[in-house]
């Protein structure tokens, strides 16, 4: 077992256990709410099930950064990871529920959107009104129920933290909840705009929408999936909240975090469903304004963009058509500029954990290598 | 002005001041993100520009309740009680606007709606896609950025409280958010539960409606509304988490929150709509099981039990049908015994003010005189 399977191992299953108590100590304590909290609990047991606890190892790392090679392990499995870990995945479960009845998903990690959930027991139920009105909105105060319970849990984390580190602990996970509501907004409002019409400066033209999707790209996810994690460990940690060592790792985390995500878009579109598990195509169905889409937008003719045009924001679209517009895609140059841009992300994060090094941040070598390794995992990936 | 005048005053004033710097602040903050941050933050700032600020009141109320009379209104002016009465009114607007989708709610606070207000936005600026849903997908997301918006907020009020208290204000605060969010899908749920078939035995049904009925009140609204503001306000001024004054103070707030609640389920039947501000009967049209619904249950027969099937959960009835409703309500008793429950539950209130007092909690004059108030207050309201 290498050292970052190691490392991950040991934060999945203390985070799992953490998980499993959270939501039993609920099911103790709403146990006279009769079948309602079992119905909100099971649902959120299942999703939880699921998941890779990326976030949750990113923000161990962090906060056993400094722990010397004796302790380290012990900081990993330990209560304050296990409940930091606890957080981010419940504030995730969460974020995924609420993005479901946006995009009106069907699936979820392998089992049906929450939303998909509610609606089919109230079917089978035969009770009053609405299955699907009904299914959204037990989503939603699912969803709720969850952000708060992040909240919850991140208490009991911080309760196992050092005095000092806890409020700026806190308030960085609050900010990133807050930036995330921002960044899906900004997703859904971009999804929404009419695409530039044929008359436009179709360079001028991708360049703002390769702006605006950077945006989104930061917002939603880089930073939520890689720097918020990161952070809020190393703040936990002891790191200074304002010193030479957190810009650095900030650095690393947005820089990974955006070549994780346009690895991940490249993937909507050229993925192979079979490892990806989404259907090929979906991105550009759902009319997502890509970084992707934004370089095809400035290289190809007006014939590879009324291709584009055909399918973008059109759930009808043919496996033909969508075959089309990836060609489009691969044949202007607009993949292999995205491939360069993931690249100059990676070097970029790459750098960065060398300065962090330089800077004396007080890394163990455990620390760095696993930040290296998370890197390597993040940005290469091809599933 | 009276006393209480003079509390509210105050609490208003700071708490107002609080809520545009935190709205400020965050439009200094995402100027980057172009017109959706302003989007968003100005559709809060409409919303919180209404609202009565009672939770913010109650808080400052028990936050201040041990300080002696020189310092009193300096506290309940000061930055600890804005900012929890600011953390507070920003976790009841992300409630309402969750809410408001739920019920699919044309007006809050006299203006349209949030989903509505993004919906015709998205109209009236000809994007693509449907622009109900995307109303709703905008308000999910900015109900979610104020949730976690009341988290950073209450954060800034925490430091202006003792170190000690931090750790049991917080908890309070993400246990109360997480049971809302219990509260409003056993209603939602409730809701959608068939009505007890004709043949059943009504008497034991119409109990079994009246707890459902009040679980729902407990933890939708009455803790919510009242007993947790306090409780939340009393631990960060300093009162010990589990003793007799706890006790004692939680008593009283879900006593008057019981009451506040069932007068304004009484004030949904046969309240006058000019002075309510919403539409007599709306209670019913939406199918609302409330302890009001349940008693009336117990007590009329078969020709009045099908008057109220036909108006309950039927967006379409007439006033004519709410009319006759109303009257069964009344005539059978059902609305006498309601106002016994309702002053059973305001008594209840007051003898728990005077075991607070007996318990030597340490409460002053003018709090404790504030506190008999807001019972009078929450409990007689007619409108």
């Amino acid at each position: 077992m290498t050292q970052i399977d190691r490392t991950m191992s040991l934060v999945r299953r203390a985070v799992d256990e953490r998980i499993s108590q959270a939501i039993a100590e609920r099911r103790d304590e709403w146990s006279d709410a009769g079948p309602a909290a079992a119905e909100l609990l099971d649902a959120a047991a299942d999703l939880l099930g699921g998941g890779k606890r990326m976030r949750a190892v990113l923000a161990a790392i962090a906060l056993s950064a400094t722990a010397d090679s004796a302790r380290r392990e012990d900081v990993l499995s330990g209560r304050a990871c296990a409940g930091l870990g606890a957080a981010l995945e419940l504030y995730q479960a969460s974020a995924l529920i609420h993005d479901d009845v946006i995009d009106g998903a069907l699936t979820r990690r392998g089992l049906p959107a929450a939303h998909r959930r509610f609606a089919t027991a109230h079917r089978g139920s035969h009770w009053l009104g609405d299955a699907e009105a009904h299914g959204r909105s037990a989503a939603i105060l699912l969803g709720d129920l969850l952000l708060s319970a992040a909240g919850s849990e991140l208490g009991a984390a911080l309760a196992q933290c050092p005095q000092g580190t806890r409020a700026a602990g806190r308030a960085a996970f609050d900010a990133m909840a807050e930036e995330v509501a921002l960044g899906q907004y900004l997703d859904v409002r971009t999804e929404s705009l009419p695409l530039p019409d044929e008359g436009a400066d179709h360079a001028a033209a991708g360049r703002a929408m390769e702006e605006a999707a950077l945006a989104v790209v930061r917002r939603k996810s880089a930073r939520y999936s890689v720097m918020h994690p990161l952070l809020i460990g190393a703040l936990l940690g002891g790191l200074p909240p304002h010193g030479e060592g957190a810009r650095r790792l900030a650095e690393l985390g947005e820089a990974t975090g955006i070549a994780f995500q346009l690895r991940d878009d490249e993937l909507g579109v050229f993925g192979d469903p079979a490892r990806t598990g989404k259907p090929a195509g979906d991105d550009l169905r759902e009319g997502k304004r890509t970084v992707l889409l934004a370089l095809a937008w400035q290289r190809c003719d007006a014939g590879g963009r009324a291709i584009l045009r055909r399918v973008l924001a059109n759930t009808r679209a043919d496996p033909a058509e969508i075959a089309a517009a990836a060609a489009i895609i691969e044949e202007c140059g607009a993949r292999a500029a995205h491939e360069e841009r993931i690249d100059e992300h990676a070097e970029r994060a790459r750098r960065a954990l060398e300065a962090l090094i330089t800077a004396e941040a007080g890394l163990s070598r455990s620390a760095t290598a696993d930040l290296a390794s998370v890197i390597s995992l993040l940005t290469d990936r091809s599933a």
